[in-house]
């Protein structure tokens, strides 16, 4: 019989809840709102209910591992603390592995949820032939994952993986964090609905501006998507410099670590066909590393090895899979130490 | 009685060997012209020639684990072929590593000469208590090396690392790798004098242009470091552009790796005190993860970890130590996979 573990998305709005187990089957799958108004205590209350219930519900399926939780914000692997989580206001050093490890008796892990995206990736999704990949997912704002020889690449403190916040413009434009012309601001979902106002304001973008009017408030990165895949020129521009500006953090991060495989994942990810020609063209003007790997069709062999960059596979599925694998490379690794 | 091996530092003006033992004593050390015009063979012979008296001169030293060379070029891992190296014309697509242990009988091992003097740095110099760190090496152009959880960091076919190619102005200066913009084009030995021209050239830097015609061809990088440090208005606003440059890549590596420490090697590096001030500045501005980091006066208790940011310790012997270091590495793996 095999064990099976608990892997939790925390988002701000919904609390998505799955047992999995050690082969990738998705046993169970849950979905409750994530109460955030009703503060900390309501929502972990919430939490390990439905995790409790779960667990009853399969009672007889094997051994719990233990529970990965996967939270959009920054951990400090050192103490265990969310440190900051924009989405989950007053959570901030709040020991959140301490808290329901101590209601629940089993293992829990904490991990950042773009980080638990490339570990769901690397298991069971695109990049599950490979010991080392990169995952950038694209929503509201831009996160990285790196899982190196295996293991979620956490660093110094955990805070690694902020590949969101890599420049592509130095003197573009000012993100949350500080900095300027992070990749955040051209390529997540808030960044294309800005540049769409831009545009519209500049008044270049008719059809923009139509949209805008026609959709009011539920004007989104995807209308964009739709109009650029119409063929509508403004909307066209917008994605190219989403793809131009990844093609320069992916080349960057190329020519740092030469991976094998690069994921696109999240929400913006569909908009693959109208940003991907442009990231392409900027990664093999960036990376010699990447041209380096390309097919030789002159060579008198096949090339074994070549770097990939494609689209997730697991959509919003990923970091569920990811978050319910850390309980399990724990386990692994404790008998590997034994 | 300790093993020991022999590290080569083959530049494209010198070809430098050590002896260094398993402690890191330097044994012996000696440096030959690399007579590049007479042709490859010529300079394996020469090198194999100082490799044997070498060994002839520490008769009963010890066990000779192998040789480890640094080259400065761009080594295939896979096939141990050296696929680019612009200093040693008529060594590409040569297999290095393995004609050299044919000749000589003993594991030959062949790294970039920027990963190598990374990996000594983090063996013998201000690396050596950390398991992960990163080095930036400014010379003719910029190297970098990547040390994670104690080992080089080789990527998928041995081009990791190519942190010179890191672009801090994707619309800047053309660079020889095909992209725009690289650091190497702004904080390497090349990039300063090429900026003290373009300064002299615009009519902005009389201090500059007296000191060209003073020395000629032998005008460099120290010469406008000299003149920076005293106070030379165009001289400091280069190292102002090296530092801020260094500062936008060493924030990219650390919002991507959360590293807890890395070091600037290289000639250029003893400039540091008229560069360090503007990289500082720009790490602190564009890394969120760096400023988590900094020490806060207003905590309980002192943290444990910060980033640390400072100047490589071992000089150009740095590669030396790495490469000699390489060999065993490799037996102490052979040992520990038995």
């Amino acid at each position: 019989m095999p064990s099976y573990s608990i892997g939790v998305d925390l988002g701000g709005t919904n609390l998505r809840i799955a047992a999995v187990d050690e082969r990738g089957t998705l046993l169970e799958k849950t979905t409750i709102g994530t109460q955030v108004s009703l503060g900390r205590e309501a929502v972990i209350r919430d939490m390990v209910g439905a995790i409790r219930n779960l667990v009853s519900n399969l009672h007889g399926a094997g051994e719990l591992l233990g529970i990965g939780i996967g939270i959009p914000g920054i951990i400090d692997k050192d103490t265990g603390l969310l440190r900051e989580s924009p989405n989950l206001p007053g959570w901030s050093d709040f020991p959140v592995a301490e808290e329901i490890q101590r209601l629940l008796g089993k293992p829990v892990m904490v991990e950042n949820d773009a980080n638990v995206a490339a570990l769901g990736e690397k298991w069971l999704g695109a990049a599950r032939e490979f010991k080392s990949m990169c995952m950038l997912t694209l929503g509201t704002g831009v996160g990285g994952g790196l899982v190196l020889d295996n293991k979620i690449w956490n660093g110094m403190n955990g805070m690694a993986g902020e590949l969101g916040h890599l420049a592509v413009d130095p003197d573009g434009v000012p993100c949350n964090c500080g900095s300027h012309g992070c990749v955040e601001q051209y390529a997540s979902a808030t960044a294309v609905v800005r540049m769409a106002h831009e545009a519209i304001a500049a008044g270049k973008a008719p059809q923009l501006k139509h949209a805008l009017k026609e959709h009011g408030e539920k004007f989104s990165a995807k209308v964009v998507y739709l109009l650029a895949q119409e063929g509508d020129e403004a909307s066209r521009v917008i994605f190219e410099k989403v793809g131009s500006s990844l093609g320069i953090v992916i080349a960057a991060i190329i020519n740092a670590l030469n991976l094998p495989i690069f994921l696109v994942g999240g929400g913006v990810a569909a908009a693959w066909p109208v940003f991907a020609p442009a990231m392409f063209k900027e990664v093999k003007r960036r990376s010699f590393v990447y041209v380096a790997t390309m097919p030789d069709p002159d060579a008198p062999q096949p090339q074994k090895k070549r770097t990939i960059i494609a689209q997730a596979l697991l959509g919003s599925d990923a970091g569920l899979y990811g978050a319910a694998r850390l309980p399990m490379l724990l386990a692994a690794e404790a008998v590997a130490s034994k």
